[in-house]
């Protein structure tokens, strides 16, 4: 398979660059008989939609989904489901100065080395745009999560140096939509605003953390060596334009840790073995043990940013750069519905295998 | 593909438990024609061996390799390269006891619940010793790679809360192995093997951290969209026993930097196009950009502790565990080789991709 | 990956069904910098157009393709290509009366039964428009290959009982779309094409053979063991909507030959090795020789036909069928670009992978 | 994955050399807890195994199981199956004359020149044994497949001109065991072994024809576009060694038929769904229609003969072959259970992939 394709029996292609005509997904392994709520799809894409608020970029994009195939009388048939989304708005002319410049940290270089030709537009195939494949995919995949009572909830969890102290356990996660920023927490979520817009106001940018909570996971997800569940969600994450690191549970923090701190005990709750602390995030040896599933993830600052910057063309000339077009001084609001997108696919994924060996 | 195979173009497929016959490898799609040299593999297997030093368990096991199939007269064949190691030294009745228990953080309960029927010995199928085949696979990845002008090292930077403060860019690689802990700072690794000894007495264990450097990769290696080759590298971490994170170049610490100070700008030294800085990671836009690629792995404490511990049977009782068996009181020691393994499959596999579609 | 797609390094996603918006296809690790010819892929389409002439379905389709992604400026970016082809002329209405029935040695029974629930209207993801998504790919394919000095060439070799007795090799190859049949031998096409015109005004349909020859392959192409290269040219022909067989070489008729005439002399043709016959087809060990390679595939009759046919409805109840809509009388002569189009993405597919791991 | 790895949830990898250490196998995928009959895996290699009987090969090979992992306790735990068998009674010496020599027909030249470096003694890795790999897997997918209900039979239906005329429908395929060659027909198996034993003594070989019946499928299994149920059949049987082959239901018959002749009418029996005719082969759109499933399997003659045949050497030379060695005069027979097996591993994949998407 390609290396657009991501997912074993749930597999999603995605495909298009930010401007040419359109950008685009075919979900290929969809269970047969699913409603399919063409308003949800919509929706969650209009989380991902640039120009949603003051805090992203004022790109106007509509992001209309338009369904090709895979879907009749309102429900899947088991055919691949290919949707597209028509590039609009584009003003490629504000690339045109970039056509022979690579600019720090974006993907211009190494494109240009590994393909020899590149559709320099936006950023093309490198753009963030790719990750409208991603969302749609993602929303089909929380409508048949959401049947199996898996519900999957992302938000920010950090910006700069701004964070979130409460544990997602106390935070009501029905808040995450409530403000711009998409963090539960309402005060931080203003002082986050915030700081995006004195940010922005440099001509800066800054990085961001998004948490990610799966809860109603099934026992028994995922594959004791290679495909371990972490390690597919941790390949998801790591594979969204911008993210930087990946930690499940405990994450980083297990380093400094004792075993005797670490170990998540078992304890029988009325016939259901749970654990009484879940250091672990959901995943034992790989497969999900029934509690809470929960990771970070760590973005970098956008790479475009409103300031003169010294670079290489093609020649390797110096040049000075100087940016244009319409960037998010701050990426993570928007990719909340990315990382839950991706998130859903690789639980439906796994559940799809589970399936497959179940008596 | 099976869930126990690793790789597209240079793929290894891992059997065996910790306490059956034997564990062993398949390597498949090893270029024909390069020179293996056992004693090298026999050598970065020994590096992983238990038992290697006062800070490792005490188990003694030979781990020697048994080649047999896919070399011919001292060089490979094209053919799949199957290598076993069998298993010694297994003290099964040290397990007999954990038939119906569930070791907290241990993968019993999920592949009880997952499979029903396991073999609890030693861990079986979820012990760490199915990590020989990937060091037997990274170990041959790494020959072909030397080859090709790339190297692989990779450190203990942090044990507990004792860490490596010098970049890796200042440190002596060289003297990785020149002491137990693998860490290239002499005073620091005293101070962590102390520290483990120490340990060790409370009967308890310590988390730690790999640093992994990879010098000398072309530019060109990763996808753009799913497989971008850090992503594949954080899986292969994220798929190895006790990790709980990854990160590479700036890492989390993206989340608190501006663009401004994030962006690695390009110059131009000697007709080389580097970056200043290198918070990329040597990757950008999900490809290797000929810089440094630099990465780092969490490793949660060893979840078996000298120590008694609550914990529930099958049955749903409370019972109360007594650890046996001889552990690690810290993994990170010996996770050097896994670590380096697994880079080096990763880093292969993507080098055999990018010249499948090279003029 | 899913079902859909098709190809390891060079991967082909299909989409689409017959009465729904539109057909499609991703092409995934198309190497970049590849002159895209967009009239020589129309024109592939042409060939496979349903009313092209007077022994096809009498349905006019435009069956014009509009490029999404992958190609700027003329040329592969190595980004995925997706390529679009949208419905028209269907008459659904011609359908209604379907909706609940099984039509004999159709798919409805079978969709039903795996799905539940099917877009019954002209076939839906069953139909042979399918393989537009296969003509399209096959003709970048084909691109390529040209380039590297590989040729695609296959004709119908009979249909009914009417069959060329030439070998392919005394053939004028460059003739088979000189006549409607897509038979280089003009005598046998008269006939070919007088008996189907007899078949349909019988109102049925008749069976009909392709024959494939793929000159200037280099030697290597192929694995030993499972991907042997017939094995993937067998499976990529199985796969074509009606085909009932495939045969490389002396196929069937090896059944009776013995080892003394089967076996292919090798000869030293100035340098080159040759054999002085070609039984093998191209293919020893599952790896191209050097030598034409050349197979047949069997069609079976269209199974809709103008005559009246007994059935069962979704209740299980016996009703009568009186067939409706156009259809062809005879596959074969729109079938030729099919099967050129998947042979040519399977030995491009081998030719990347002989490249992964040569020097 | 690598070439050498077949199937999707069902995965087995294949290594080992015909006068290497061993060949063996790992089977990944296979369902926990299921009853293991070793035995059983034994008597079907036994039936595979050379020097079975007077038309067979004379090289005497025992072919013991040794299973290093994935069985405990006499049930799979759900970990991949790791079985090998010792190559014995090589006569490597036989093959020292065939270091630089290209025999017709045979791997050798295909090989060197795609490899540069090849094990020649015995084939290596281009030699028959590897098919041991086949049987054991296919063993063990039949022990599930028979709880299922599905089982599979394949017989001798043609060696040379003689052929059973009789369709599968009217033998006793219980008798398929009871003679040498493996044809149920019992008066047909008498010529066939006499034919064999002539061509022997003339230092000749003969091509021969399988046929597989599979009964008590169940509908649904197969995939709509690529992976046809016949598709992954055909690509199975092509790459066993020697096969030019592949039919299924009708095949190449259907070339010659009318579409009123080939229908298979849908009749209501009792409440099940039946067709009166069964040219589709069991399979209608690529998915089991719950009818028996049969196809047709061509094996070519053996390549290696006893007679003086002229060649080629590495060097370009012109050289005389001499054959020495102990071959089968006929390959079928001992290739019934290797087809067997392979359509086992196909069938029980999908069964896999189908509960994946069941509810």
């Amino acid at each position: 398979m390609g290396a657009n394709t991501f997912g074993k029996l749930f597999a999603i292609t995605s495909f298009g660059e930010s401007h040419g005509e359109a950008v685009g997904v075919v979900i290929d392994g969809c269970p047969a008989n699913v409603e399919i709520n063409i308003a949800f799809i919509q929706n969650e894409l209009d989380r991902r939609r640039p120009g949603q608020s003051s805090i992203t970029t004022q790109r106007k994009e509509l992001d209309k989904i338009e369904v090709l195939s895979g879907i009749f009388d309102g429900r899947t048939t088991g055919a691949p489901i290919a949707i597209i989304v028509r590039n609009e708005n584009q003003k490629s002319s504000d690339y045109n100065h970039l056509k022979d410049v690579f600019r720090p940290s974006h993907a211009d270089f190494t494109y240009d080395k590994k393909y020899g030709h590149r559709d320099y537009r936006g950023g093309g195939r490198s753009s963030a745009r790719e990750t409208v494949a991603r969302v749609i995919g993602g929303a089909v995949a929380k409508l048949i999560l959401k049947e199996a009572g898996i519900l999957i909830n992302a938000y920010v969890s950090q910006v700069g140096n701004i964070k979130v102290a409460t544990p997602y356990s106390k935070l009501d996660l029905s808040k995450i939509d409530s403000n711009n920023v998409r963090c539960p927490d309402g005060d931080i979520a203003k002082r986050m605003e915030t700081l995006i817009k004195d940010i922005r106001k440099q001509g800066d940018t800054i990085g961001g953390k998004i948490s990610c909570v799966i809860k109603g996971c099934v026992v028994g997800l995922g594959e004791p060596a290679f495909d371990k569940l972490h390690a597919d969600l941790g390949k998801a994450m790591l594979s969204i334009n911008a993210v930087k690191g990946f930690e499940i549970g405990s994450g980083f923090e297990a380093v400094e840790m004792k075993g005797s701190e670490h170990n998540d005990l078992f304890v029988n709750k009325d016939g259901q073995i749970k654990t009484t602390t879940n250091y672990s995030g959901g995943v034992q040896g790989g497969i999900s043990n029934g509690m809470d599933i929960y990771f970070n993830v760590a973005f970098k600052p956008t790479a475009t940013i409103m300031q003169k910057q010294a670079s290489i063309n093609k020649k390797g000339e110096t040049v000075e750069l100087d940016a244009k077009g319409r960037h998010d001084p701050c990426v993570v609001p928007r990719a909340v519905p990315i990382v839950e997108g991706m998130a859903a696919m690789v639980i439906l994924d796994h559940l799809l295998r589970f399936k497959a060996y179940s008596k």
